[in-house]
């Protein structure tokens, strides 16, 4: 479960991961919203036919929306391998999800294709590779939607462009103790850049978790947008550093005892949200970054941050659970696995 | 450390401990608050003669309290050992505290002689023939105060006749979470009871610990005092028992959450004051009544309650320590003994 997390991470005391995801649409179809079920079938075919043409090695397993359980639905958002906007139009919606979930190619989401491409840690390079690789092997076999003076064409035109959002997600629970998360984000909207929950637009940043990526997708090139946006990251990553630095030498107990009793209620709760337990993970992972905690891996409490949500935690007990009954085993799972 | 703790404890689940107290004056003297030095030290010498008197095996150490530090003589108090009024004049007072610590002759605290037994769990038949086997060995060989119609004579009339004051302390964390304490207590007021917190009068419940003694001292025997109290006290283990068993059945995982969020705090929190630790240990004991925690006794419980008051934490330390550095210590000396 949550392959994508395993592998080797640069800057995971700060970057919990890098996603860079571009949308796409082929010329001879109307955009997903407006197309009827037969169209999405043949798109779906079309792509699924050229998906054959990968070279041998390169595996992909194929998804329908409407033959997972409405529990596997949100439990692949929770994952981060699709966007919540996929699950909208069950019968319209598939995705190919690469073996080890490094990619997704999802079909019909607000575009006819969205390529995202997710690694750990702080990793623009690789990513930026990953999905060139996948962009062209896919518009050579395909009729991409390319205008000559703007650039592929979208369904929602903050797209149009070049299509491409590079996002980081960024834990930054010591800026989040001084206080000085609002100023931080009003300052990154200031320079078109846009932040963002743990499960993307309009959701709520839990565990100190931020999704920052690039706003314009029009009039700027790809490696520029990334470039940018990479400047930004490591801006944050240092300043992170600095106040968990200046916390630690100046306020050593009161952040050790934060430290350690979330990992003690995490180690004991009978019964907890999963609101409540990303503040406690939250604050474990900045214990493990000061060096506070030392038997726990950053990786470990990413695969228990995305197990406790309330899909995947349905998912692992392979039915349906009502609220208390998910508290109770969100306690549960997460004692077994600390 | 806090020997009476130790021994042979009936219905320790809801009674910490039983204690019997008797005020007894000196005919020749005037009372403690009235004396010059001269007379308090003749007093004592008195008393100190009579002692030497007592059969082989029998053996109590004596203390005056100034020639205890403030952080030893608020540690007494917090033992049980004395009470808080015995330290309010230091010049005057003193104190014979048996070896096994169950009983305790005060000199001059309201009255000339305060004889204090202690004995873990519900206990009052051993706590009534001990005060009375000293007693009665004090009174073959002091003039006591004495008044044929009135009974014997004392410093503040709330204590003339009997001079006796048997308590329990109760553990009712149960009636405290259904809210059932204020009611309790009220109750007991009617019949003639009082209610007080973990240090005697005036002092707050912490810990859902509550003391509960006889008002009155005069026109009723000693045993139906006590006989009267104990009936109250059986009612009240009962009571409490129910309402535990109530709650396991109907409020299990919330119940066993809560013990088991304490008890995970007490073992991980770096930092912590003795309020917010004497409620956690409530919880605790609780969960050790309800066989959710196995492997903490009741009396470890006790003997850290006492432990961690802001006395006994600095004798511990062997130095005076600040607020911030007794809430470090305190956290630490909870860890590592559960």
């Amino acid at each position: 479960m949550v392959k994508w997390v395993e592998g080797p991470a640069v800057d995971e005391d700060v970057v919990v991961s890098t996603r860079i995801r571009v949308a796409r649409n082929l010329r001879n179809y109307k955009f997903p919203q407006r197309m009827s079920i037969q169209e999405a079938e043949a798109l779906t075919n079309e792509i699924l036919n050229v998906m054959k043409k990968l070279p041998s090695g390169v595996n992909y397993k194929f998804y329908k929306i409407n033959s997972l359980t409405p529990v596997e639905r949100v439990s692949y958002i929770e994952e981060h391998l699709i966007s919540p906007g996929l699950i909208n139009r069950p019968d319209y919606s598939s995705f190919l999800l690469k073996d080890n979930e490094s990619a997704t190619i999802m079909i019909n989401e607000e575009d006819h294709l969205r390529i995202q491409v997710l690694y750990p840690g702080l990793n623009f390079e690789k990513a930026w590779e990953s999905i060139n690789e996948i962009d062209n092997f896919l518009e050579s076999n395909l009729d991409y939607a390319y205008h000559d003076e703007f650039g592929y064409l979208t369904a929602c035109p903050t797209n149009v462009g070049t299509g491409i959002r590079a996002s980081a997600m960024v834990h930054i629970p010591a800026l989040s103790i001084i206080g000085q998360v609002n100023g931080l984000i009003n300052g990154f909207q200031k320079i078109g850049l846009t932040v963002r929950g743990l499960y993307g637009e309009g959701t709520k940043a839990f565990g100190d978790l931020y999704q920052i990526s690039n706003q314009m997708t029009l009039g700027e090139e790809e490696e520029e947008i990334i470039r940018r946006l990479k400047g930004v990251i490591y801006q944050t990553i240092s300043k992170e550093r600095d106040v968990r630095e200046n916390l630690l030498s100046k306020r050593r107990y009161e952040i050790e005892d934060r430290v350690f009793r979330s990992y003690g209620l995490l180690k004991y709760s009978r019964k907890i949200s999963s609101k409540e337990a990303m503040q406690h993970l939250s604050n474990v992972r900045m214990g493990i970054a000061m060096g506070i905690i030392n038997d726990v891996k950053f990786k470990d409490i990413e695969k228990i941050m995305i197990g406790i949500q309330p899909g995947s935690i349905q998912k692992y007990a392979n039915r349906e659970l009502n609220d208390n009954e998910r508290d109770i085993l969100r306690a549960k799972y997460i004692r077994e696995r600390l």
